[in-house]
């Protein structure tokens, strides 16, 4: 077991009754406070109304049209219009791309030059405006961390910056906000919950007990509540889970002691980045097939205990026989539950760029993680996606 | 399921390792530092040294002899002393009685009267100074909590208080400083842990699926673990989870949104308050009496959770039969595993204040909780103990 330091200090207001406390929170900071937000679906939801009502009396600028993928000229756009009006504090509503894109503006609204800088480690941050957030889809745990992630379209790079500094201070979290994310997404958003949390599980150092309890928590949270989220879109106690779970399998509790190497969203990115896949469904393609690969005789008590804790495979099975159960049902889960796309072929993508995508993960050697990947595991498991 | 506010920010170093990071935290705060510690174990052991030399070039004063039960007049004293010197920072060294200490401590430093006043709710918390803590003892949680709970020996009066306020900045959790407790300390720290979880997991209104996962975790973690730290207690895997665990038991996180009454404390409290009983103790007897009591149709379903997916037992047995094997594994847990008495007559004590005990307990109507419970059910419960 490793050491670790965990530091996450996000006040929650979390329940559909609690936007009464943003004013008393959100002028805590200061009376200019601006508004960020994306496409505008706040606008039709009836959200953005509120929360002017609730800020009655501060001063709010606005600064909409977050992309799905913040772009750095965007947040640097916000952190001038901060500069000029002199911002005390950002309220970022959306889900993670506005909660990223407010997160790096907060950054940069102390900085003098591209924020890009933030994320291409030419500048550290080492002052940021106080970030609330409000919450309307689960999935990135954003709204718990410290981490954004920033796309430089120039540069066609997508990457993150990290810093204790631009951890939200507070966060509201309404479960009801999320009943209008469409099935797909839903499904989508639960792959996204369940592979951060298996992927942590998955770990070479294995660590402690108590962790891995709340990881397999985690997932079982996700294989019973997403399904009734998909089916019932209002069910308000399956979203809650769903949104609180995401906040917490990502925010650093339960990767405490653990290495952080994540192998399949690094398989899983290759398909993102070549064939524009949605996060969460290249995560549901690779991980049964990353599952396959790396078990061998030295790996099968831990799927054994993912199996037994996960999906209450019987403890008195054979422990091989018992981890390949729990991988079938894995992929029972994901393809015929979730109902996303079992395999590439079904997306009409065939095996032309694998070498490229695998020799971009072996560059600096094999894919080191749960049990390292040579260049041939991985086209292996790509094949295997087909 | 409820609304709730999560507001937990302490920042927690776990490892044995992490001394090294006390001078950058506690000089944030200010030069002068008043160390606060118990009965001296902590100079036997040498943990005293190495923080002294940790801390050079700092101005550490000094109060020790924190009794096990702390007193608001020892508390008022270290206030003095604060204001005297103008310490900037408060740092705890030890279990749950001086971390409580230190926190009203620090409250009490800027108030001029009694710190009992605070306890009574005379007068509510303005300012406090900070408080760093090196855990030295698993069981309390008072390292990641905003509580501290004071006795006040002219009154005959224990209590608490609670408040953001007095919530450590920082906590040093190294699990080798609790190789030396002894085996007995050991099994009364797990009763506790394994109660706080429990408590709260046995709920009326039973909320977030979510929570019940982790604090399946947390009993599943007290029942690996304990008795492994109490054969060998050097063991770092066992002490580590005991110690995370039972700050995560009792932080607020998994109490969110269930309704707070803790039957079993309200009845151990009777016991301990009329035989001086250690808390984990009467909390292992009366629990499974308690459990046996509130058990019927309407609750069966939750105790059959609770034998499923803490005890193991087999979803496929009929669901009172799993709940009643649930409670015989919390017996043989807490009697046989731990060790712990089975029974007050195991330590000499009658039924000669069950009367007494019971009337205090239904002084303002039944007492509440998961199942309300009149004077004769609480005598019952106590007779049950004998």
């Amino acid at each position: 077991m490793k050491s670790f330091v965990y530091d996450v200090s996000t006040k929650i207001y979390f329940g559909p009754d609690q936007l009464g406390h943003l004013k008393e929170e959100v002028s805590r900071f200061g009376k200019k406070v601006l508004l960020i937000y994306g496409g505008g679906s706040i606008k039709r939801s009836g959200l953005y109304d509120s929360i002017l009502k609730e800020l009655d009396g501060m001063e709010v600028y606005e600064f909409g049209g977050i992309e799905s993928n913040p772009r750095n000229t965007t947040v640097n756009k916000g952190a001038s219009l901060c500069k000029e009006e002199g911002i005390d504090v950002i309220l970022a509503v959306g889900g993670g791309s506005v909660i990223d894109a407010s997160k790096v503006m907060a950054a940069a609204r102390y900085y003098e030059g591209d924020c890009w800088d933030f994320i291409s480690r030419k500048a550290v941050i080492e002052k940021a405006l106080p970030v609330v957030s409000i919450l309307t889809m689960a999935a990135t745990g954003s709204e718990m961390d410290k981490t954004a992630v920033i796309t430089n379209e120039e540069l066609h790079k997508k990457a993150s910056v990290s810093d204790k500094l631009i951890e939200p201070a507070i966060s509201f979290l309404d479960p009801t906000l999320t009943f209008s994310v469409s099935e797909y997404q839903t499904a989508c958003g639960s792959a996204d919950i369940f592979s951060h949390t298996c992927e942590t599980y998955f770990s070479r150092d294995e660590g402690m007990l108590f962790l891995d309890t709340v990881m397999e928590g985690l997932m079982r949270t996700v294989i019973q509540c997403a399904p009734v989220a998909m089916k019932t879109p209002d069910d308000y106690d399956a979203r809650a889970n769903l949104m609180w779970a995401s906040s917490w399998a990502i925010n650093g509790f339960v990767r405490a002691d653990k290495p952080h190497k994540w192998q399949c969203h690094a398989l899983g990115h290759g398909l993102s980045a070549f064939y524009d896949m949605t996060h969460g469904l290249s995560l549901a393609i690779v991980t049964p097939r990353w599952m396959r690969k790396v078990l061998n005789e030295k790996t099968a008590h831990r799927f054994y205990e993912y199996a037994v804790y996960v999906w209450g495979v019987s403890g008195e099975e054979e422990e091989m026989t018992a981890a390949l159960k729990g991988i079938e049902k894995t992929e029972e889960f994901l393809y015929k539950t979730l109902g996303l796309a079992g395999s590439l072929g079904e997306l009409g993508i065939g095996s032309e760029h694998f070498e490229e995508m695998a020799d971009d993960l072996v560059k600096d050697g094999p894919l080191s993680g749960y049990v390292d990947l040579s260049k041939e595991d991985i086209l292996e498991i790509y094949q295997n996606c087909l």
